[in-house]
């Protein structure tokens, strides 16, 4: 039984982590972090779990808590790992960061992009970018695994075999995202309030989203030089859920066929990524509460273009359900151990 | 491992059968009944099962698909199960109707308040009604459960400890309760678009909602006499979800640690009823997607009355997952077999 | 032409003042009250104003801002006005107050129930209770009113002419109320992100809910005699809107069409208030950006009650809107001015 | 005062145009036409207008009832104008049509994208495409007016500036749109349900939506040549409001100033476009019920790209507003006549 850690439980992802491992069968919870409610049972914080999770909410550090556990979970903001994660918490325990610290290997673009300093750039070169389908062996020798974020995963994940196989020119790659209002978090501000997210949508961060460079990095590595793309997010009125759609122009000519099969080759191993059949778009309904990636594309002869659709459910395989496909790699389980629970529609 | 068959597999509950049995260890679905999309994959009606269930919809007789399975869950309109189910089906398949065909047990007041004729009564008598933690014991035995409705099971477990104790008067029961809109169904009725439903609140079928006399017929066995109550449905935009809101004046003097007691002492040992602490209230956001009740109880001294709520998921607690705990219990299995899925939040 | 001063301009009632005041033909907003949002232009804190409202918030003393206009709306945290609220300043202009600290007329009560000591308790007497339908010629002559909450001017409406003609017994009066989350205002609390609230129903204020005296003074001024009633609010996954279901047991035989000409009688000349045909509930969604209160009843042979039903904007008539009503009765111009706007649906 | 009738008023849109009109000074609806709910009381369909519109609906000839009006306001599905409107019509009444019958010149495309044969395509020559902005003097002089679609509204809007100027490359430009699900009309099917489109985001029609050549055709003029672009709509869980982001390479270097200075120097005299601050995205929610179009822009130095993005109410700009905007144009009156109400948040 892998004995689990989790710092920032009571957030959205935190509470997302304990969700799935109350139903995984080779993982148990050992403490739930969290600084704003410690001492307080984390049953009654999220009501979800009361009578499921009896434990308390303890507020300790990282290095203590290390000593009694096999993996830890940091659900928590930019820049806390990286300011207390050492040589000798890795050398005991596993890490799986949900935050931002360790995704980017260049540390100068961290920095700008994050606008904090960043303290610990030693430990940067042997973390592992957690995206499963792509980094699976890498993953499974880790002692610190990056975990993508929530864009970067859904959006890779839909134009990565067409930029891979070289059909996609990825100087005209334009990501247009949409996600759910968990995204941004349980902090309580204004413009998260339910009559403010209501009835509305909005584009956020135009040409200056965070994810854009963890983003570009994955894709430089796929197309085999440096990427550079667009990359626009959108909140949508819905709890989960996260949309891509991409465009890009086709840098050679393709038929729609032709494109099929190697989305099928791509994927046809995969479990947790399903290529939807010709025609059918991917809604983020599909996916709800389940660590599935659908994908599907649509070209347009009209403008030589071909449009790349991705959804998911943002806290799942956008987050909370990647950490545990994470771990299940690191602990020599089965990829989808603890991960099969069907979508929830409606 | 059971062998199930569900008719009426395309709508809302029995979509959510579904999702549940894939995650049963002990039960296998061998077919899917749809008129409305028969020959079609199951999993391209519902997209969240697509490559989790390859199998196509089938229209076929109860009789002859009775004969391949060990259970029949019907969720169908009502009157359908009453026109074709037969002593011989019954002696070879258990069956679990979703429908009010067998839940009450005076025919005239069935065919009063659903306005169609009951085409076999003979049947009715053997029918156990399948609220498990009032009636366990008869359903481990029964042929045929008559599944509760949504709101019967909330309103029944929310006020059942005081009426039964006698601490409430019943004929100042008063019940309340708010539904999501699954429970109108997948039918394509203006009333149900997504534009008549959101932002707004309305109450629907006010001292005439067919599930009163079902209410009433449960409540009467509780109290040991004849209980006439208020009942007021609302339709509120969301997706899952029922609230109940019970008023009733207090038959004798209590105080609030006296009736926290009989909540406790009748719902100690129950796994699907969680007693919430005093002064917290039930809320559907901490139940969606589980088979958990939410219940608690506020008194009231200024008007001598007690408030008592109940939360739950219409589709889980109030239709599917009600209607797999009753097969546990008919196939000898732990009731909450498959059913231990945490609440999903947000 | 009125000149106008609001305090608190940047709430949800604050806006919907200057919303409705744009489209007053007698009335010029002077300034916008602030204290979050001081010197920043009111159109970019509420950017449906972008280009339709120039000036800037301000955040200045009442007593002198009241020089400078003919009245005053107060959208303020309870206690606020009657700390500051002086003979001086009524003298000179009149106040509309939209927090509570005017609406009860036994100081011990608000006291008790608002958990605050009231400033200016000598300043009550001369207050009027702004419920236009009931109060409407003292309103006229009032320097102060006291704007009635959301839920008392749904409950009042709805139940007032059967309680005033005695035909329901007081004693059995039971109010269960749902509201739209614009009326738990813009502060950034967790429980209100939109995670939160959407997807979920609850009650909140079980027996303690500070409208409860308010509408209990209000009913017993028709009644004749002290009224106490159970009352519980719902917070629905909505912006606006209030529906109210309440109970109540018939206190002398009556049929149907008896109460209903009582309805109209009593509504048949009130422009805002619409008694729906017989049968139709209703709906939150059909007043929605009006100060329109649409009311119904049904009655109920089998229990010998009567269910009366009220919806209305709580924004409009449940504040802003019936703030303006006050105010049009106030200066003297035709009640409904720069208020009938029809309902936006959907 | 100008005599109004409308077909379809019992559609979203129709309701909409009934809405604005009962505000308008100069406009007196005579007749509500629809074949759904002929001699049912308008009032009681769209019970929003109970007691303000007491007509009945009627189900007439289009070529009877233009006698009685001065102007027609079609909000019909495609093909029924056309297959009705004649020159004696047209001869005495003028017609607005929000459908798709005139929007576009060249029959043939008409023809291939919306799969009907055109019944009069003599007609099309004099149809003036009513996008008040664009073509403000040709509405004036117009008896039969095209209502734009809501989307090509939208993204008309949003782009033509520096389209027009030449800033931008047309042959790069993406439109990716989110529309509210009001657009999907009040038609009962099921993926219209309020269960299906809740918590939800999809893309549809990907590279084959009938608005990409109307808005290609618009685009076409104000860029002097053929442009094709990428359109994707998406359906999001609100019932109102449209966002366009919109992607393209400039086409020479500029500065954010520069091309800022275009769009005010384009739109400083609209009155319903409003340009929005730097740095300050569009939102839907800013603009619901009223009939303003917000628009601005972003700069990409990275890719060398500008974002630009427009956010209005599809059922007002997009649709029932426009509509009376040209209604005004076309009798002479202010352009902004009954227009003036500032957008309902929250």
């Amino acid at each position: 039984m892998i004995k689990v850690g989790i710092i920032g439980a009571t957030g959205y992802a935190g509470g997302e982590i304990v969700r799935i491992l109350t139903g995984h069968p080779d993982a148990k919870i050992c403490w739930y972090g969290s600084r704003s409610y410690a001492d307080r049972p984390f049953g009654e914080i999220f009501q979800n779990f009361f009578r499921i999770v009896d434990e308390k909410c303890v507020d300790e550090e990282l290095a203590s808590l290390a000593e009694q556990v096999d993996v830890i979970f940091t659900a928590t903001p930019q820049g806390y790992l990286a300011s207390v994660l050492t040589e000798e918490i890795l050398s005991g325990t596993k890490v799986i960061d949900l935050s931002a610290d360790f995704r980017i290997k260049d540390v100068a673009v961290y920095e700008q992009w994050y606008g904090i300093e960043h303290k610990s750039p030693q430990l940067i070169p042997e973390a592992v970018y957690g995206l499963c389908e792509r980094n699976r062996e890498a993953v499974k020798q880790a002692r610190l695994v990056a975990n993508p974020g929530c864009y970067p995963t859904c959006t890779f994940l839909s134009v990565y075999p067409l930029i891979k196989e070289g059909f996609i020119d990825p100087d005209t790659l334009i990501v247009d995202a949409k996600s759910g209002t968990s995204g941004a978090g349980r902090g309580a501000k204004v413009q998260n309030l339910y009559c403010e997210v209501n009835e509305n949508i909005k584009a956020y961060g135009v040409a200056s989203h965070r994810h854009t460079p963890e983003i570009e990095e994955q894709l430089s590595y796929a197309a085999g030089r440096p990427v550079t793309i667009s990359f626009t997010p959108h909140l949508v009125p819905m709890n989960r859920g996260i949309l891509v759609t991409a465009y890009a122009s086709l840098a050679k000519p393709a038929k729609e066929q032709e494109l099929r099969e190697i989305y099928d080759h791509y994927y046809q191993n995969e479990y947790f990524v399903r290529v939807l059949k010709k025609g059918v778009c991917p809604e983020t309904r599909w996916v709800e509460g389940s660590n599935f990636v659908d994908v599907n594309f649509q070209t347009d002869p009209r403008t030589g273009r071909v449009i790349m659709m991705g959804a998911m459910d943002n806290l799942v395989k956008g987050a909370a359900g990647q950490a545990v496909q994470n771990m299940n790699l690191m602990f020599g389980l089965p990829e989808n151990t603890g991960l099969q629970m069907a979508p929830l529609f409606p």
